[in-house]
């Protein structure tokens, strides 16, 4: 193999493929990377079984096949303190070398063979997502999923497809997100429910992107791909029933009160009242009380070693009003990343579900329960 | 105690005091500050018995004036936390309250009698430095203390003071960093030797500081103060004898080789060669050879497991050529601070000190051991 690119070009296939690389050393060719100079490209591929990315770049110049694995996050560490310029990469046996200058970098590599299979997906389920609007929905839904890996269920994201139609939903079973979203069919079946790792969708989601940018999906029995441009992630689907949302999410009639309240404002406020609640014990950290009366939102929390936040939040008020405790993480979490200047808070009691939206938006939905006042 | 005040002015003091309020909480009062009104100023005091700052602001209304002790870190995470704009702080008994908008934090504080004095040092030995100069002094000098509090004298820095002359000097015993360096006296007394800690020089030297600042010193038998504009900084003198260095810096007659080196090449390489040597096992960590030859620095580091780094950099050669055995780090370390685009490296032998210098400035050296070959 002889490869003659910019250093940026082997920074940037390593940083895209590297989430893969597995930190545990057991199998040490998936610590590794596989890479592989072949006609016009270089491809970078890395998987620790669980998932797999591909990346492919043509922007340079191929003067001699080849195949090598090296070791992944060291080889990363090294490109990003190479010098801008060009570089020659080369391998010579199970050596891989990195020219710079009058200056060299040999690293020992590992035969090609002993890398896994790269996986392919195959299925009638296929279509396309706006990433642009995919990176934003995924975002508010997957801030619900849990990262308790003894349940995997709750780990991932449901996508519950129905023609054109795409439910995101995810719980860990304090609180649920979903949201209603839609891509454009390909394949030939229209529906089916899987549940996707989180960790492959952070991945993914993971740089800001274009209006125009395309996520092409395939999903099989097992397991689902999405492809941007020159990158393609494959993971396994979570295995097992999702818990059946519908009969979580409170109809309509039960809405006793409803309050539009500033984000920023309110997170602020919620940030505050945190930092007096961590001197609390531990069940109890992140508690306040939240009370709704005469267009005000009142925020309280107290600790009897620390002492006493009390803050008043004008807000528009419908219905009742009300009074809940709840744990500040999980308003704190949402008002994070959801992607609206005033969110909707709908109120069902004191110890029944709080439903927080858009008020832009009905399609997206985060609902949490109080804690025990 | 009631004072109005812009959220800026109360975060500025409570972060200016913030280093000497204690960790630990064996002694309460410790790891509160002393909040005091008084005439037009509001005063904050922090101490950890080692070192002591008191933050001085008068850019505020005193409405009622009083002192109380507010625990200090957990102020401090809440005031960064405020909305900008103005504030009210009063105490009420031993509460003490912050408010803002229509909002309002209670804390509980400490009555001010537990409180240590703040200590005053006096004493014959006075000057001022330029700060925007002993900033750069301590920082190309601080960098060879150690940082093992169990031999207290190499955590500090050598002030050796002989009228207007001060010699800035501090070793881990491996290496040793001086800067000649000046001062305008203004005390009686105008020789002494003393070790300061390098953390209270720290946090003195932790801002960008004006060309026209200055630093006011008063050097007392078992403590030093200094003060520089609202903020004066107390601390606890560090006892015992620093060793004679004048004996350990090389003669000119010893130097047989000198090397002109870009500064920042020569860190990125030696970066890259900290990477490889990474695999090493721990006291080998860092271990480069570096060798003079041609009008050239060649690096090399090796790891039997991992591969091997081969660089070579330009450099402006007089004398022999030489070979030695270095620990990188102790090279990024000076790299990092020095204030030279270019460094002059002077070579006494394979297991003599290397005496690193800034071009611009005789005044500086840098001494490090190599490791065996």
């Amino acid at each position: 193999m002889k490869i003659k690119c910019e250093k940026s070009n082997f920074l940037k296939g390593l940083q895209t493929v590297a989430k893969a690389v597995s930190a545990k050393n057991t199998i040490y060719a998936l610590s590794g990377i596989l890479i592989t100079a072949k006609g016009q490209e270089m491809i970078f591929r890395a998987t620790d079984i669980e998932i797999a990315i591909e990346y492919r770049d043509s922007d340079l110049t191929v003067v001699e096949e080849g195949s090598l694995i090296i070791p992944g996050r060291y080889i990363l560490e090294i490109a990003k303190k190479l010098p801008e310029g060009e570089i020659e990469l080369s391998s010579e046996g199970y050596t891989f070398n990195i020219r710079y200058g009058s200056s060299e970098i040999t690293v020992n590599g590992l035969d090609k063979e002993e890398f896994p299979d790269f996986p392919v997906v195959e299925g009638d389920i296929a279509g396309v997502f706006s990433l642009y609007r995919f990176e934003k929905d995924i975002k508010e839904v997957a801030v619900a999923a849990s990262p308790d890996e003894s349940r995997p269920l709750f780990t991932g994201v449901l996508f519950e497809i129905d023609g054109q139609n795409v439910n995101f939903v995810a719980t860990d079973t304090h609180r649920l997100a979903m949201k209603k979203s839609s891509w454009v069919l390909t394949g030939k079946e229209n529906s089916v429910s899987v549940v996707v790792p989180n960790k492959i969708l952070q991945e993914i989601i993971r740089n800001d992107f274009e209006e125009d940018s395309k996520l092409e999906v395939v999903i099989g029995m097992k397991q689902i791909s999405f492809r941007h441009e020159n990158t393609l992630y494959v993971s396994r689907l979570i295995e097992g029933k999702f818990p059946n949302y519908h009969q979580v999410i409170p109809e309509a009639e039960r809405i006793k009160a409803v309050a539009e309240v500033d984000a920023s404002y309110f997170s602020a406020t919620l940030e505050r009242a945190f930092i007096l609640s961590k001197e609390l014990v531990r069940e109890h950290v992140g508690r306040v009380s939240i009370a709704l009366a005469n267009d005000m939102l009142i925020v309280d929390s107290r600790s009897p070693e620390m002492g006493h936040i009390h803050e008043e939040i004008p807000v528009l008020q419908q219905g009742e009003d009300m009074s809940l405790v709840f744990n500040a993480r999980y308003l704190l979490d949402i008002l994070r990343v959801i992607e609206s200047e005033t969110i909707v808070m709908r109120f069902t009691g004191a110890n029944t579900p709080l439903v927080i939206g858009r008020k832009d938006d009905e399609g997206y939905i985060y609902l949490a329960l109080p804690l025990k006042a």
